[in-house]
C-alpha cells in the first residue's frame, strides 16, 4: 500500500435513516481512509431468486469515489437469504447435531451444489458491479470461513472418497485406525457408518482434517471466480480468524485465541494475494497485547509478508470499552506486528438483531464520541508513520510451531481437565511475549511443504505438538544437528498425523536428540518444579545422557526430571515433560533463547519485560524501527539501548537516556538514523 | 366476600384410600372455609372420549353443600388425558425442541383445534354438573396459565397473519426489525422463516409478545365459556403467577419472582371477575415477606380491588417446612397486601408422581400434625379479623414500572452475566419493601391504556424499562411535569417496543427531563460507589444540568455520573445510571421518595425497617389497619406512632408506646380507632 | 482354582504389529498364567455377515495351550460390526433419546431379534472354535452388561405386557401407579403412553425395574446357549460392575462405586457358575482400598463363594499412575475379599480410538517397565500364598442391606441436591470399613427370595431403604425380635416397591421396632449434631420409647432427635434420622455394632483403622488368614493380637508384639498355626 490503511466495517443497509454521505463525511473527518462493506447481506443485493438490486451499494461506491475513500468489497456469501432456504432446504448445514434452522450466519452447507450455484453467480454480479470503481482496491473472499462442523450425506460420501484414495483398501484403514477396537472393522468400503458416531479419535480427527481442507477449498474456489473479475492491483484477501475462547472472566463473549480448529490458515493462505485477519481481545484491565501480537505473529509468517487486520474492535460490549489511550495503544500495536491496515468493527453500532452491543465506532446515538475523537487522533499518528513503514518487515530468529491436526487430536484426548491444545500454545507464546522475545508462529503443514525452512531459524519451539509425521521429525533432527536449537514440550510427537500412538519409546524419534526418553506420564498431584505446581500431567522422563535442568518434587516422582538439556549434533535441545508453572517456563525459554531478547532494559537494569512490550522491525530505508508499547495502568520509565527519535513527537533519545511511557502509551521510535 | 377464606386444593381423585368426608371434617375442624378441587384430573373425568364420570366430584360437592364448605371449581385443562394424545398427537406442544413427549403438564399446544374442541365439550360438562351446588362459589380457569412456548405450524401461520396486519408489508418489517442484518431479509411474506431458528432479538420477542396475547387470549375463551353457565354471584378467577426463580441456595426447587415472561397478567385480567394468584417464597431462615409482598403488590392493582390466594405453600419440600410461627406471619402478611383468601396448596401430600415431596398441610401419613394445628391457629384470627377487614383498601403512592416486553428483550440480550430482568427489578422492589415504603406494581401497557392514570401516584419508578412506546415516554414526561418524582434506571428507554435501539442519544426522549445524557456503557471493573461495588453494569453518564448525586469511584469513569436529580417542570427526576450496590440504592429511592415511608420507629428512633415490616390500608369503616410483621429469629421492638387497639389480642397501646414482636409474630393494629 | 490366578485381559487384534507369542513370553516371564481374549472384536471374528476368520484367535489359543496360559473367552455380543446396522438399522438402540448412532460399544438394542439371531450365530460359532483346547478354562458372558436405556417400541410393549400381567387391570395400575395425577390415568391399555415421556415416579421406576430384569434374562439367554458348547469344568462368569461416579477431583474418568443401576446383580448371577467383577478404584493419594473391598464384599455374597476380579486398573490414565507398592497392595487386597483372580485390563496400551490413554501393564512402547516389574512380583507372593488361601472363606456377621429399586426411586426423588443413594450408601460402608468392622453387603432382593437369611446376621444395616415390600419389613421385624441388631437410616421404608408412599406413620411397619416415628423433615439450615453440620437432610423424629442417643442442635429442631435406640423383642433396634456427619455416623455404627469390629491395635492401644485395614478369612485347613494392609504414605506400627507368621517373608511374631508396616505394604499373616 502506499500508505497505513485505517477504517471501517460499513452496512448502509442496517441504517435506520439513510445517512451514507453524512457517515463517510465523518469517517474522512476522523481520518479513516478504507471502508469495508457489501459482504453480509446477500438477501438486500438478491430480494428475490435472480432479482438483483444493488442501488445502496453503487450509491456508496459512487460516493467513495467521489470523496476519495478507498473500499474493500466483501463476497456476501457467509449469510444465505430465506428464499434460497426455501428453494433448497439442503441448503442449510447438517452438522452432528443434525440439521440447522434458517437464521444465524453460517449455517449453510458449503458443499451443497445449490448453494455453490447460486453464490457463484451472487459473487459474479457483485464483481461486475464493483470492479471498476476506482475507490475499490480489493475483495474479500467470504468472512471468517470455516467447515461448521458440515458432515451431511454429501460430505460424507466425499470423506470415503478421500479415504479410499488415502488407504486403497478398508483393511489398511482398519490398521491405521484401529478399527478392530470395539468391533468398529469394516471389511467393505460400504459398510463404513455415520463418522458423526464413531468414538475412534482416529477417523474422527481424520474427518476434521478433511473438514478443514472442504473449508481452504472453498476458499480457493471463490478466489478463481473473482479472478476473473478484479482489476490489476486489486488484491484478494480474507478475514482469517483464531479460536474463540470462551473466558468470561476476561470477556462476556469471547476472545480471539491461538490456532483456528475450522480451517488451516496455511492452505487457506493459497487463495489470497494478501493475508488478512479478524482479532478481537479483552480490554479495560485485561489488555495486555498478546492477543494482538499473536494474531499478527501467526498471519504474517504466511506469506512472510505484511497483512491487514480487517476486523478488531472498536467499543463492542461493555466489556469492550476500552480505558483513555488503549484504542490507540492497540493500533500501535497492530502495526508493530507487521500490519498495514487497522480496520475496525464496524463503523456504527447497530439497532437490531444479534450484535446490537458488539458496538462500532459510533454508539447507536451516531454521533460523534469519546471512540471518535480516539480514532482521529490515531488516524494523524498514521499519516506520520506512513513513510517510515514502507517495506516494514520483522526479521524473528524463533519459529513457534503450531498444528491444528494436533489440536484436534489433543482436544480429543485433553492433556487434563480443561486443558486445550491452545492454552498449552499460548503458554508458550506468552511466555515469549512477556519477555520481549519475538518468534514467527509457524504451520506444522508450511515446515513439510517446504523442507529446510527451518534453516531460516535459530530456535524453534514444539508446544504440545501431539502429531508429527515422519518428514517434520526429520526435518527437527535435522535443524539441531545443524546447530539449532529445539525445545519441546510434553505430548510432542506422541501419535502419527493419523493420531496412531507410536508403537516405540517417545518421544518418538528424538529420543536420542533429547537424550531422554519416557514410558510414564502422571497427573502432578502434589507435584512441584521450584515450589510451584506443575499443572494438570507430567511426563517421568528418564534422562539418558541429557542434562537434568529441572527435577519434580515429589515424594515419589522425584526420581523423575522435569525438564531436559541435550547437545545432539552441533545443536542443543531441551525437553519439557511438565506443564510447569507460567514463571519455570518462561525461565526455561529464557536460557534456552536468551540472544532472542530485545536489548531494552528498565531504569533498574533489568531486562524490559511486560508490560513494557518492544516489538521491532526494518523498513525499506534499513532503519529500525522500534514500537515500544505500555500495557499497564502507570507510568513505566525504560532505558534506550541506542539514539532514537520518536517518529510522532519527533523527541529525540541519546542511548542510555530515559524513556517515559504513560499509561497505556505506545512510543515508535527509528533507532537507526531516522 | 362476606369472611376472609382459609383453604386448600383438595383432590380426592389422588387419595389412596376413600377418605373425602373425614378429610371434610379434619378440614372444619382447622377451621378451613374453602377448597379449590377438579382441576388436574381431565382423565379422571373423562376415562374415555366422551365418557364422563364425575361421581367423585359430585360426591364430594354433595358433603360440602351439606358441610357448609366453599368450593371453587378448576377446569381441568392444563394436562389432558393419554387417549386424547393418542387421538390426535398434535395436541401436544411443538415448541422450540420440536414435539413433546406426552406425560408432563402443560404441554398441549393450546391453539390446537381438537384440544380446544375437547377442552371446550369437558369445561361445558364440568360446569353443568357443577353450577347448581350452593357450595360452589366460583370457577378458576385453568392453572397458571403460559403460552408454554407454543410454536408449531399453525401457531407461525397465526403469527405471519399477525406480522402482515402490523407492519402491512415485508419491507416496513425489514426495516423495523433490522432484517438486512446476516441477510435476513424477507421481500415475500412467504419467504419468512421458521422463527425458532431466528439470532434476531427484535423478531424473537414480537413472537413472545404474540404467544403471550395466544395465552391471554386462551383465558378469555374459558371465560366466554363458563359465562354461559355460572350462577350470579359466582366469580371467575385464574392462578396467575410469576417468574420461576432458580436459586437452589434458597430453595431446591425455586419460587415466585418477578414478571411471568409467558402470559401478560395486565391482559389476562380481562377474562377475571376477580385476580388470583401463586405465590411461592422460599421459607425458614430464608422467609423476608419480600414474595409475599410483591406478589400482592403486582395483583392488586391489576383491578384496583382485592384478590385470592389460590396457592401457597403449607410445607412443601424439606426446605420449605416452616419454623413454628412462620406459617401464621404469612398468612397475615397475605392479608395486610389485599388478600381476602389465603388457600394452600395442597390439603395432603401425594402418594405418587411428580410432586411426591410438594407436601401439603397433612404429611403421607394424613394425620393430624404440627403444621395442621398451626393452620388452626391462623383460622381462630382470620375470624377474628374479618369484620375488620370488610372492604380493606391499599392507598400506595408509589407506582413501580413493570413490562413484560422489556422482561423479554433485556433476557435476549442480558445487562450482564447472570443478571436478569427480574434481579434488577426485585432489588428495587426489595429496596421500597425492606424501608417500609409501599407501592403498587403496574404494569406499562396498563399506563398506555388508561391515559393519565399515573396522575394518581407521587412517585414513578421505571426499573430496567428497556422497551418503551413513545407513548409511554409520553405519559412520564408530562408526569415529572406536572409535579412527579420519576426514578428511571440504567437501560430504561433503550429500545422501542419492537426492540429496535433508538437512534438518538440515550435516555431516549427524556435527556432534557433527567438533565444529562450517555453515549456509552461499560463493566464496571473495579468501580465502587461509595466504596461499594457496581454491580455487573454502568451508563458513562454525562450530566447536562442535573446536579450529580453520586459519582463512580474509578481512575478513569470518574468523570461520570452514577445517579443524578434534575428538576423538570413541577416535578423531580432521578437517574441511577450504574446497578449501584443496594445499600446505595436503597439510599437514593429514600432520598428521593422519603414521604412515601411508614410512619413507624424501631425503638432507638431509627426509621422501621426490614426485619420489621409494617403494611398498610384502610377498611370500609374508614379505619386504618396496619400489620406489624417481624421476619426475624429475633424478638423486635418498636414505637406506635399513633392509638392502636391489637385485633387479635385486644391489646390496646397509646401513641409513643413500645410494641413488641415476637420471633415471626403478625400483630394486626387498628390505629384509628378500633 | 487349584491356584490364585493373575492375568491380564489381551487383544492380539489391535496391536500394531503381530508379536502375539512375543506378548505371551513376556507375561509367562511375569507370572501372568491367565489371559481374557475374544471379546470386544466381533468385526475381526466375523468381517461379513456370516463369513467368520476365526485365525487370530486360534494361533492365540495354540500357542496359549503350547505355553500353559489359561484362556477365558468372551463372547464378543457387547460391541457389534458396522455391517450388521447396516443390514438392519433397528439393531442400534433406542433410548429416551432416540436412536444412537453406530460407533459406540454397548448401544445395540439387547432385545432386537436381528441381533439376537446374529448373537447366537457368533456364540455358537466362538464356542465350536475354542471349547475344545486345554487352556480354555471358562466363558466369559458378554462384558458388563446393562439394560443401556432400551425403550424402543418392541420393548416397551413388552412392557405392557408385564404391567398387564402385574396389575390384572389398567384400574388397579392407575391406583397403585397414582396415575390420576395430572391426567395419567389410562382406562385402556391402549392408551398407554410412552413411558419416555412420563413424570411419574412410579411408572418410571417399574419400567427401569423391568430394564434390568431385561438385561439378566438377556445373560440367561447367553448361558443356555453356552452351556450347549463348554466341556466339564469351565466355568462360566460375568464382569459384574457398578454404578460409575463421575468424580474429577479424584478421578477424571470416574471409578466403581456403588450399586449398579443398569442390571441387578442378584438376578444377573443365576446365569454364572461363579461370578466376576470389574473394579476401577482412584490412586495415588485417593487409594483408600474402600472401593475394592466393597466390589468383593458386595459381589461374594451373591453365591457365597469366591469369585473373579475380571478387570482392574493397571495404569489406566495419567491419575490412575500407580506410586510405587500401590499395585501390590491392591492385589492384595482382592485377595482379601475373597477373589481367587486378579485380571488387569489389560496387558498393553491401545494405539488408536477411545481408550488410548486406558493404559494397561504395557504402555505403548510395548517394552518392559516400571509397571510389569511390580506385577511380577505380585505373580510371586501369589504363587506363596496359592496353597494357604485353598477355600478360603470370610465370616463376617454384618450384612449391608442394598436395592437398586431403592436407588432407581431415590435418585428420581433425591434426598439433597446432589446426594445420590450410592453415595449415602457409601458412606455408611466406609464408615464400617475404616473401622474394620468387616461385613456382607446383601441385596434385598436376596433377602425376600430366601425368607429367614438374616438369620446368619448378628447385625443388619440399612442405608436409605426407600423402597419396601411388606415382605422385608416382616423379615427386618422378625430379625430384631428374634435377637438380632437393625441399624436404618433415614429415608428408608418410605414407599412400596412401585414408589408408592406409605400412606402411614413412617418409618412405615417399624415405629414399635424403633420405638419413635416422624411426620416431618427439612433441610439442615444450621442444625449441627456434636457441633457438625447435618448433610443435606433430616427427619424430625419423635421418640416413641426410644432412647435418645443424638438430638438435632438448632433453635427449632432441638425438639427432635437425631439418632435413637430402642429395644425390640430380644433385640435392638437404631435409627439415625438425620445424614450426620461422618464421624458421627461411624460413631453410632461403632457403638451399635462393637463386636463385629477387628482385635487390632494400634501401638498406642486405640481401634486399628485405615489407614490400617485389617481383613480376616478362614482357609480350608481351618487357618485364619489376616491381611493387614498400610493404605498410606507413611510407615504404620500395629500390635499383633496373637501368634503369627508372615506367609510372604515368613517372619513370626508372637501375641503383642508389633508389627511394622512400610507405605503401601500389604502383610499376609496366618494367625493360627500356619
Amino acid at each position: 500500500m502506499q500508505e497505513l490503511l485505517l477504517g471501517a466495517a460499513y452496512y448502509a443497509e442496517y441504517m435506520p435513516y439513510e445517512r451514507t454521505e453524512k457517515d463517510l463525511e465523518m469517517m474522512q473527518k476522523a481520518g479513516i481512509n478504507v471502508i469495508r462493506i457489501a459482504e453480509s447481506t446477500w438477501s438486500t443485493w438478491e430480494p428475490r431468486d435472480g432479482e438483483f438490486d444493488f442501488s445502496i451499494l453503487i450509491k456508496t461506491l459512487e460516493l467513495c469515489d467521489r470523496m476519495g475513500m478507498n473500499v474493500i468489497i466483501g463476497t456476501p456469501t457467509y449469510a444465505v437469504p430465506a428464499w434460497l432456504v426455501k428453494k433448497d432446504p439442503k441448503v442449510l448445514l447438517t452438522d452432528k447435531n443434525g440439521r440447522k434452522r434458517y437464521g444465524r450466519r453460517q449455517i449453510m452447507d458449503i458443499m451443497n451444489p445449490t448453494y455453490r450455484m447460486h453464490a457463484e453467480r451472487m459473487i459474479r454480479k457483485l464483481c461486475e458491479v464493483t470492479r471498476n470503481y476506482d475507490c475499490v482496491i480489493g475483495y474479500q473472499l467470504d468472512n471468517e470461513t470455516k467447515h461448521y462442523g458440515t458432515a451431511g450425506k454429501h460430505v460424507q460420501r466425499l470423506f470415503k472418497a478421500y479415504l479410499q484414495e488415502l488407504f486403497g483398501t478398508a483393511e489398511a484403514m482398519n490398521r491405521e485406525f484401529g478399527f478392530a477396537y470395539w468391533s468398529n472393522a469394516v471389511a467393505d468400503w460400504d459398510d463404513l457408518p455415520d463418522v458423526r458416531g464413531t468414538i475412534n479419535g482416529s477417523f474422527a480427527s481424520e474427518f476434521e482434517y478433511f473438514q478443514r481442507k472442504l473449508a481452504a477449498e472453498f476458499l480457493m474456489w471463490q478466489r478463481t471466480i473473482v479472478d476473473e473479475y478484479r482489476r490489476e492491483g486489486q488484491f484478494v484477501t480474507h478475514n482469517l480468524d483464531f479460536y474463540w475462547k470462551p473466558d468470561p472472566k476476561k470477556s462476556s463473549h469471547g476472545y480471539s485465541y491461538g490456532v483456528q480448529p475450522g480451517i488451516n490458515h496455511w492452505e487457506a493462505s493459497d487463495a489470497l494475494t494478501v493475508c488478512g485477519v479478524d482479532i478481537y481481545h479483552p480490554t479495560q484491565e485485561y489488555l495486555t497485547g498478546m492477543e494482538i501480537a499473536y494474531g499478527g505473529d501467526s498471519i504474517r509468517p504466511l506469506k512472510g509478508e505484511r497483512y491487514l487486520v480487517l476486523e478488531t474492535e472498536a467499543q463492542a460490549y461493555p466489556n469492550w470499552t476500552p480505558f483513555p489511550g488503549q484504542l490507540y495503544l492497540q493500533a500501535m500495536s497492530h502495526l508493530a506486528s507487521g500490519a498495514e491496515m487497522v480496520e475496525y468493527w464496524n463503523w456504527h453500532s447497530i439497532h437490531n438483531s444479534e450484535e446490537t452491543y458488539w458496538k462500532g465506532i459510533l454508539s447507536h446515538d451516531l454521533e460523534e464520541n469519546r471512540i471518535y475523537r480516539e480514532v482521529r487522533t490515531i488516524a494523524e499518528s498514521f499519516r506520520k508513520l506512513s513513510p517510515y513503514l514502507k517495506g516494514f518487515r520483522k526479521r524473528n530468529r524463533i519459529a513457534l510451531i503450531t498444528d491444528n491436526r494436533a489440536l484436534t487430536a489433543l482436544d480429543y484426548f485433553p492433556v487434563a481437565e480443561g486443558v486445550k491444545y491452545n492454552d498449552i500454545l499460548l503458554d508458550f507464546y506468552n511466555a515469549l511475549y512477556e519477555q520481549n522475545m519475538e518468534c514467527d508462529v509457524v504451520d506444522a503443514q508450511a515446515v513439510t511443504d517446504s523442507p529446510s525452512s527451518l534453516a531460516g531459524y535459530d530456535v524453534v519451539i514444539t508446544p504440545a505438538l501431539y502429531t508429527a509425521s515422519d518428514l517434520l521429525i526429520e526435518e527437527l533432527r535435522s535443524f539441531v544437528g545443524q546447530g539449532g536449537t529445539l525445545i519441546s514440550s510434553f505430548k510432542s510427537f506422541f501419535t502419527d498425523p493419523h493420531v496412531k500412538v507410536r508403537a516405540a519409546r517417545q518421544p518418538y524419534g528424538l529420543t536420542d536428540v533429547f537424550g531422554m526418553s519416557y514410558q510414564e506420564f502422571t497427573v502432578p498431584g502434589l507435584t512441584t518444579v521450584r515450589g510451584l505446581p506443575v499443572r494438570g500431567f507430567m511426563e517421568l522422563v528418564m534422562p539418558d545422557g541429557a542434562e537434568v535442568v529441572e527435577r519434580y518434587e515429589h515424594p515419589y516422582w522425584k526420581e523423575y526430571a522435569a525438564v531436559t538439556k541435550n547437545a545432539f549434533g552441533k545443536g542443543t535441545a531441551w525437553y519439557i515433560g511438565g506443564y510447569v508453572a507460567e514463571d519455570v517456563l518462561k525461565d526455561v525459554l529464557k536460557k534456552a533463547a536468551a540472544p532472542e531478547a530485545s536489548d531494552w532494559k528498565m531504569e533498574d537494569g533489568s531486562d524490559a519485560c511486560w508490560p513494557v512490550i518492544v516489538r521491532r522491525g526494518v523498513n525499506d530505508a534499513g532503519q529500525e524501527i522500534c514500537f515500544v508499547l505500555n500495557y499497564s495502568m502507570e507510568e513505566q520509565r525504560v532505558v534506550c539501548p541506542a539514539e532514537a527519535v520518536d517518529l510522532i513527537s519527533g523527541s529525540k533519545y541519546t542511548a542510555g537516556s530515559a524513556v517515559a511511557l504513560k499509561p497505556w502509551d505506545a512510543l515508535v521510535l527509528c533507532t537507526t538514523g531516522a
